[in-house]
């Protein structure tokens, strides 16, 4: 790992945020690279960048939790494969306009954020840069041929979410409102529950884990929104689906704000991004399974939608039928 | 990993640069994460990042060469510790001014240097971005308790670098002229060879291993220059280093640019980075064991510029002896 600058002294500094309990860890941030147990079984890696001005922006989000989103965005990659996370590694583009502190924040987000997952957070580089640039590597490992790929799902197998959607796009059009407004949307819960949503997701590591041992065929996390991930999962497994628009989990923080938002809450659930639920396929018998055991172990719903089929994208609602549309999240080009 | 903008053709044609043989893959890029066989030994993991006007201009390195550098540095770090690497992912931050063409370009660099250095791309997320950005993650292996790290030089120890240093600086300087006295350096061999040692740098992989074998006390990269790496391997160490001036292997590339370049090329060879040759430190007999083995089996010397002492840096020459200062390699910050 390369350090320039006048930075062997912020190296120091994020060294301490860095020191203490680090399972599995030989040696960790300071040398050429880190030095780490090995994966059991077999190795996930996976990797998420976040810009300033693309994926957040940098006036609105506090450090702490920018540094915990750029970690969870990756353990809900390594979620969605069934695995566990093991080990993280971040490069990071300052601005010289960044202060110290900030940066100390931002380390101390992403420390907490690896301590609340079990990983350990074991190396870095850090560059001068125009804008903030966070990319993170997370290492995982996963049992032997059980890691839930994109690619297995077949005509029957049901479609099933976690927990709600359209919640984190709605916390970014909160972001966008005019300050007098944001202020009376944040007076109320749904206002805080959005921006919560927005910039402290929550990776669904344990229940990912249940659903690969219930017998998920496919599964990925929803990071650009229903419609469009499940036109992947789709593309993927050489098949195709059809979803039951009024069974779609929408978040009662967007139905709530929908008026104040301007827009369809639903229409949020199905293109909005960056939830982090789990999207997965699997029979009947196992959707049981799962539900009753992400209900009981973690709270957390298990949402049946819809079932796969052999080709097309269909949204069937009270109107009938009608084409999916793959609509994606596109952060902030279409939203300032 | 996350997938954005109309980029799913864009990650279909890279999934087509990144397919074939990839030794230990299971799963490679395309889904959540990753699936590969894990290391073997001990896992060493490491990142760095590479940006647009920072770490090179865009308009002066072609894409191949760029996206092969972005390799090599990470495997350069792997080779500091002894180990070898086995696996890259990369985080892409993309300005929409850039082309596909560019793009699958500088992937093709990626996956030559992939391919020269026995490691599989794995998988990769792409964003819009302001400038070019590209962060690598790579893992590697190493036997159980056989890496090298920075901390383990004692007075006594000999130093050591691998090949020539200065090549990289002198290159970037070379880049800096004005294009008429570009062009007439360029048709000069050292003008050729100084550019091949900024864009093309090669990652000592096989020689951390021999060193590692030899008994290498400490060892590290030189990527920010011998001044400063030294004086990094001796705060890790908690020891010093005098450095005989005349004896470090100063590029004959440099040398021979010195006139055009008006730079000192000893004064490159200390505080100019980049070069990726390795730094170790190590007793007579392994230095002479692995001297012998490196010209033999790479065609790379191994000179020896000096030796650990108690505390302090200290440079002799014809002058007597003077504190070496710990300048290092800032990039294009002081160079335009």
């Amino acid at each position: 790992m390369r350090m320039e600058l006048a930075e062997d002294q912020l190296v120091a500094a994020v060294a301490r945020v860095l020191s203490g309990r680090a399972p599995g860890v030989l040696v960790g941030p300071g040398d050429d690279a880190a030095i780490v147990e090995p994966a059991r079984g077999s190795m996930l890696v996976t990797t998420d960048m976040l810009l300033d001005g693309v994926h957040f922006d940098l006036g609105a989000i506090a450090p702490t939790d920018l540094g915990s989103k750029s970690i969870v965005v990756n353990v809900s990659d390594i979620a969605a494969m069934g695995g566990s996370p093991r080990y993280a590694v971040v490069s990071l583009g300052l601005p010289p306009t960044i202060e110290m502190p900030w940066v100390i924040e931002l380390y101390g987000g992403m420390r907490a954020a690896c301590d609340e997952y079990a990983l350990s957070l074991v190396g870095g580089d850090t560059s001068r840069a125009e804008a903030v640039t966070i990319a993170v590597a997370v290492i995982g490992d996963v049992a032997p041929r059980s890691a839930v790929t994109r690619d297995g799902a077949r005509p029957g197998d049901l479609i099933a979410v976690t927990g709600s959607l359209g919640g984190a796009a709605g916390g970014f059009l909160l972001s966008r409102l005019h300050p007098s407004r944001l202020g009376r949307a944040l007076s109320e819960p749904w206002g805080r529950a959005l921006l919560e949503a927005l910039h402290r997701p929550v990776a669904r590591v344990g229940e990912g884990q249940t659903l690969a041992r219930a017998g998920a065929t496919a599964m990925m996390d929803l990071s650009d929104g229903l419609a469009k991930d499940l036109s992947r999962l789709c593309a993927a497994s050489g098949c195709g689906a059809r979803v039951r628009l009024d069974d779609v989990p929408v978040s009662a923080a967007v139905r709530a704000a929908g008026d104040v938002l301007g827009v369809d809450p639903l229409e949020l659930a199905l293109s909005g991004g960056e939830d982090y639920e789990l999207l997965a396929t699997l029979d009947a018998t196992a959707l049981d399974r799962a539900r009753d055991e992400l209900r009981e172990r973690f709270g957390v719903t298990l949402t049946e939608v819809g079932v796969i089929i052999d080709e097309g994208l269909v949204a069937v609602d009270a109107d009938g039928e009608h084409r999916l549309e793959p609509k994606g999240w596109d952060h902030f080009s279409d939203g300032g």
